[in-house]
């Protein structure tokens, strides 16, 4: 990891970490639904299952990213992928984070078109029946969150500190060839790098201190975005706990240039991040004042998935922590 | 604002501020004049008024760049750029730059023509009036301009195609973070790749075609590059067989600030190139010319190298073909 | 490999290749050399032997990198590396690289202390002679090039500190698809940038401070730049006050694959620079030696444009520092 990939207080940004996860995770789709003869097609990222930032990368350590498919559908691959960092220097090695990540592929020669996945072979039985299950529960909440996606992020003027207001923030990138595949989409590793840059911002200016990605919800990924649209990526705050902050960011697109289409929304997702200390220590957070009934709604909400995701992981830190 | 768009001092290069101020205006004139149905076009830059600096914006900070539509001739747009920048942490906030920028809407069908800019509306008609008056200076000045042009070309000398000065090209390079280690000196693989392009910009300049990297020479690194100085790598060609190119690359570094030592050579080497047709086959070389005694020397030494190198090969072939 | 990793025939640059390796290299031998409890060193690059590339590498290909270890001696470090590209469409792989380097342990705590490498075990005692022949081999080369790199110095005239010659800078820059719009035009912002980076040079060179820009006078951008075009970037002082540096920036493009054109003048334009210490105050700048008649006229006419300025500026202040 290089100076370049880092944050201000010197770690690697989680969002260039979301982005090499989306890579490898890329790689390994697109090859696999090309493994039989036919058409060939690209792997188009659809989903990210919600992940933890188990522990910081640093400039100078190397990272290890593998890949490994662990189900197919008929229309759809799940991918697994695990981060290392590595000290060269110390030869210190640690799990920094574990993804799953559902690709979908699409015709090269029609991208409105979805191939069909060549099944995998599993070593037992039980592996494809979980694997299953996994698929449907995905199906069903990509099915939800596409309802969910009608919300808009207008400008506040002058608002108090400590307000969802103040810290809202929006970013402008116009998507050149560099963001995108060789079929002229953007990389959904892009996409998420972007989300967590303007996640990363509104946490800074509601706490002031240094912050740092802990974790990220389940992101769908609705739409196609396209080489030479203007996205708009803007970030609010809807929930802070006394050491956590959940940000919910939206992409919109403009198909601005030969395009007759409408602005849509492309891609939502609930970050969470932690204030840090300078030596490295979590901070308490100041509580977010939230003033309408959408800010007070979407409090209870993340406070919900806030302590959901705690009953959670006190039941997955076992096994975590032996590995 | 990342660390990778800081000059030594640490804060912004200014060219990274005009980059963004561009890309705001680029943006915001493309889409108003696509805002009516009609022939798709690109809004091209045709000039920017002087601009100030009028505050450093730092290394993490938050640049916002807001841009408006000030006024629209028949066929160009004028545009107003404003950057703010705010520091998270402690909410400050600083006017950094203000510019104008025109721009003409070229058709995306064809380049050579410029389109209609459909009209803006004013609020009040002082402001049209005002615009007019700027469109018809600038107008004036870009008139003079282009007559000052003309004249003030560079002494070029004008040597004759094939010759080593025709092709001999250099570049400057200043060694920012990204190029370094942590431990602030200049990765060999950041300078194998600058002295690639310049050879390969020798080659094209050369053989007018396109060119790619056949074979680098042993390359030996005597000297340490460090963070801060500036690197001028330059290339000659020294020897032309009927299908490859030989050039000669050279890295001199100035360590020019902090530092009292003089220039110094840290690296050279020899890239063979092959010319290419559009369809990739190898195509012949125009025989370089050489006129001095050195010229003729270096051309002599460039034969051995290729000779010794193509009677090596024809050994090595068989084992790296089977392998 | 991606879009921006091109050349304009559509496949990788070698360097971005050579890039590659090293970096490999880097990594392997800094991990070995750290491998034994002592001194922590990073593995800078001595060496790279001869290397071939054996065939192109595409965009949107998958480049497989891997490096092992051959050989070591009491203080460097052999590093084998190749290189394979796999198109994961098809699946086909196929070699592109294959290449030697040569490490050599540099103390994290001192760097001009070279530290002992770790002995690596061979599995054969031929492999471990043969190694020990190469290590001698690149040895003497290594003594024969450093002697010959003394000679060859380009006949670099030696101009007087402070003169219009001594600071003149230029920079060519081959324009790749990430400097493009989606339509082969390069970003107006992308020339200011290298614009900006010239004129830095130029009055770092001068005044051997960290500089800042100051202000940049109107441009005007009179010509097209389209992708695949070579521009030359030139820089040359022509005016300095007690506390200021005007520098003249020309922007000059080789159409010079596919396009009969001649080289043009694209953009002009003037920069203005101030000297700062390291604590950020403006700092007095040496006079402009000035010789040539030339010099002497265009240093008066800068003189005007400051002094015009400077008029300009007082009457403008006032509004600006109420907004």
């Amino acid at each position: 990891m290089r100076p370049d990939d880092a944050n201000i207080a010197g770690n690697v940004h989680g969002g260039t970490i979301l982005k090499m996860i989306e890579e490898a995770g890329a790689i390994i789709s697109t090859r696999h639904c090309n493994s039989q003869s036919g058409e060939h097609c690209v792997a188009a990222l659809a989903r990210v299952e919600r992940t933890d930032f188990l522990s910081p990368m640093c400039i100078g350590e190397v990272a290890h990213v593998s890949a490994e498919i662990t189900y197919t559908s008929k229309h759809s691959v799940e991918v697994q992928v695990n981060v290392l960092s590595e000290n060269i220097l110390t030869g210190a090695k640690r799990v920094t984070n574990r993804a799953t990540l559902w690709y979908v592929p699409l015709s090269l020669k029609n991208v409105d078109k979805v191939l069909e996945v060549p099944p995998i072979q599993y070593a037992w039985k039980e592996l494809e029946e979980e694997g299953k299950k996994r698929y449907e529960e995905q199906k069903l909440e990509r099915l939800v969150t596409k309802q969910r996606n009608g919300d808009l992020i207008f400008p506040v003027f002058n608002p108090e500190p400590y307000t969802v207001g103040y810290s809202q923030s929006s970013l402008i990138h116009l998507v050149g060839p560099s963001d995108c595949t060789l079929h002229g989409f953007v990389h959904g590793g892009v996409t998420m790098k972007l989300m967590d840059e303007v996640a990363g911002i509104v946490a800074a200016r509601h706490c002031k201190t240094n912050i740092v990605t802990a974790s990220v919800d389940a992101i769908n990924f609705h739409e196609k975005l396209q080489k030479g649209c203007v996205i708009t990526i803007s970030g609010r705050m809807t929930f802070t706990s006394n050491k956590s902050m959940e940000i919910e960011v939206f992409v919109d697109a403009d198909p601005f240039v030969d395009e007759p289409k409408e602005r849509y929304r492309a891609v939502s997702a609930f970050f969470t991040y932690v204030s840090l200390s300078k030596e490295g220590k979590p901070l308490p957070v100041p509580q977010l004042v939230v003033e309408t009934e959408d800010e007070k709604r979407r409090f209870e909400d993340g406070k919900g998935r806030y302590l959901q995701t705690k009953a959670k992981r006190q039941v997955q830190m076992q096994p975590l922590t032996q590995q």
